[in-house]
């Protein structure tokens, strides 16, 4: 038998919904231009009232964790089987858009609901999980509600302090009635092996699937990566005049390190290894700026990423031994500071395999891609949960106030996810 | 008859003169670190009180110009014919070394006293000149005492604000008793028709005759230079994880324009064709510093020079060829914003042979040298006049309290400027 087109019909039923639970979010978060939902903090405290709201309204089992997440579950035949988590995150960077994060959280409640319109009755319990804090520009740590739940966040993460308020993450997850405690305990609220699988539906945060003209993809894997946020070339203050051969120059030893990454950015594309480099800040020091001098310091930030884990350390240890050339060729001394790093997330691939079937059976056009963002999906991949992502297409980019995803796209998505739902929880276990 | 050893008595009879006049100027503008003589202002009207004493005391002929430029005048047979000038400036940089600049104002009149002992009637006027406000740190202009005097200083000069006190040249020269209508104007006090030849001695301001073990050098030219003191590179800014095919990344597209320039310095040294590039600045908005996100703009300083004209023309012409292409390639808008710069000061040809010759004479070590920094010697050259420089060996750079010359090699320096105008004076006129 097809079930295929009454699963379509039953999410197409739920196009009003969710579209005024996009809207209710907005309204409630809107700091124009855009949105801006602080982690543990009162924008996205509002967004998980909101979410608790429309949960108990739609009859699903409300709670939360001691880390604050929130859950929304539609209970299965067995209540102590491994459940599957539908999730994302509700906070957002200052003045963002209304669909980084929400628009997963949305999608499970859609989902959940369009499946008890048609009667599943599901092996397990199905469960819709509003994840805390994974904006990682507020406390410069990745994946704190995730990580939290799943019990494999460090302790040390406690005393990141917050960007804007600068207390810290301990002070702000008490104020939002989270325990940390718990945290410090190592706790878990979502102990990885209760978790038969783990999907994420987030937009696409760059224009490829706009270009190529498709409304979704099946994720490949979250990029993995190393950070320096606060690295140094040290050389020499001296006159306009100084001849080559005695220079020690901090803009052209930084020059040649980001023209080395560069190029080794370029030679993995055009071999089919695709890798992101961002430089987000390069700066001579403002007290020293001159016209007529040659400059003696440079500071830049370093973010690399890939979607292979022995492509990731190869990259790290071939640019430590171009450092050093550069140091010698250069005459200046470069201090990577700090690192931090997550690992890959490496995506399902039997998850993979049924979500694309999944797209195929539902007529939607779909391609594999790798997330060029960063995804809580990726701490449950870590965690060793089986994990999928459906990227949606969304113009103009994330983490601004003219991201834009078409609530076409965003049903087209969830069919798919609805989809693959219908016939996981049939036999959930199955899924392990 | 050989003139050598009594001419090199004469000077070294002097050392004891010299020494005295660089205390004297050091202990009346220490500013620690170093000195500071700020230009038309107090630090640099003591330096010209005390010269005009010490001149005075010396019983030269003592005066001052429009532009408040301090003259020491030996007299010649005939006053009416032109002159020969020896000068530098007494202005310093804040927290600077004693000898840049007053260096040569010191030699002035360390060679005029050695001459006047060793009975010397000259055919012509020998004046040593104090040059007012050289440093372009201050005003962002260059040579603006040594131009008023020649009456090449344009006019929009006087409009040009000190960094420090925000004030307009035209006010700070009316307060140190100079009158800048005679700027406005285009009035000379040193009509470059009546100057014979004008002979600088400055500190190296590199390295290059520490390190090749030598007291002193010919000057073969000054470098001109092209300026672009507030340049930007304008993409787009965006998420972290945006692949390259669809970056507009500000920080590479600067990069692009400094590896450029950096491998065309290489290129021209390798063809024996010496230039500089200094990129004093090179910074991206700290309003908009984010570990993750691509950088939409970056702002850079560029100074480029050389000493040959066609050479920086050429070295023009093909950077903003050079710029479009880069434009192209990274998607990025480059705006080099106002331009300004100095033609290259070639030092006349007879005037090296004769110093040189003067050196081989006094048995002093000497090279030829492009100098690499700015000096007055430029704007007499531009104006037409014979210029000649000689370059002393200096330790630690200069325009920093560290700069250190040793007395020894001044007074070498001296000595090879005292044999060329020895000889010249006999017959000034010919030097035209």
């Amino acid at each position: 038998m097809n079930d295929s087109p009454a699963i379509a019909e039953a999410v197409a039923a739920q196009r009003d919904f969710a579209a005024g639970l996009f809207d209710d979010l907005r309204a409630l978060s809107i700091d124009e231009p855009g949105v801006t939902r602080d982690p543990y903090g009162e924008g996205e405290n509002k967004a998980h009232r909101q979410f608790a709201l429309v949960a108990r309204e739609c009859g699903f089992e409300v709670s939360t964790d001691f880390a604050a997440n929130s859950f929304a579950t539609l209970p299965g035949r067995d209540r102590a089987a491994p459940r599957i988590v539908i999730g994302s995150h509700l906070d957002s960077v200052p003045h963002g858009g209304n669909f980084d994060g929400a628009a997963g959280v949305v999608a499970g409640l859609t989902a959940m609901r369009a499946l008890r319109s048609l009667g599943v009755e599901a092996t397990c319990d199905l469960t819709t999980m509003a994840i805390r804090a994974e904006e990682s520009m507020w406390f410069r740590v990745s994946y704190l509600g995730s990580r939290a739940a799943l019990g494999t966040l460090p302790t040390s993460a406690l005393d990141a302090t917050r960007v804007d308020t600068g207390r810290t993450l301990a002070d702000q997850m008490r104020e939002c009635g989270a325990d940390p405690e718990c945290v410090a305990r190592g706790d878990a609220s979502l102990a990885p092996e209760s978790v038969a699988a783990y999907a994420e539906l987030h937009i696409e945060q760059a224009p490829s699937l706009l270009v190529d003209g498709l409304p979704m993809a099946v994720c490949t894997a979250v990029p993995g990566n190393f950070r320096y946020p606060n690295a140094r070339v040290i050389g020499e203050y001296n006159h306009v005049g100084l001849p080559r051969r005695f220079r020690r120059d901090a803009v052209t030893g930084a020059v040649d390190v980001a023209s080395y990454l560069d190029d080794v950015w370029q030679a993995n594309e055009a071999a089919g290894r695709p890798m992101a480099v961002t430089i987000g800040q390069f700066f001579t020091d403002p007290e020293q700026h001159s016209l007529t001098h040659v400059p003696g310091e440079v500071r830049f930030s370093l973010d690399v990423r890939c979607y292979d884990e022995a492509q990731l350390a190869s990259l790290e240890a071939d640019l430590l031994d171009a450092l050093a050339e550069i140091e010698a060729r250069r005459g200046v001394r470069i201090d990577l500071g700090p690192r931090t790093g997550v690992p890959v997330g490496t995506m399902a691939p039997e998850l993979i395999a049924a979500l694309t079937e999944s797209a195929r059976r539902q007529d939607v056009p779909s391609i594999l891609l790798g997330s060029p963002g960063s995804h809580d999906a990726a701490a449950f991949a870590a965690a060793g949960v089986p994990t999928a992502m459906i990227l949606l297409r969304n113009a103009n980019g994330s983490h601004n106030p003219d991201e834009a995803m078409e609530i076409d796209d965003f049903m087209a998505g969830t069919t798919v996810l609805t989809d693959w739902l219908f016939n996981a929880v049939s036999d959930a276990a199955s899924l392990r």
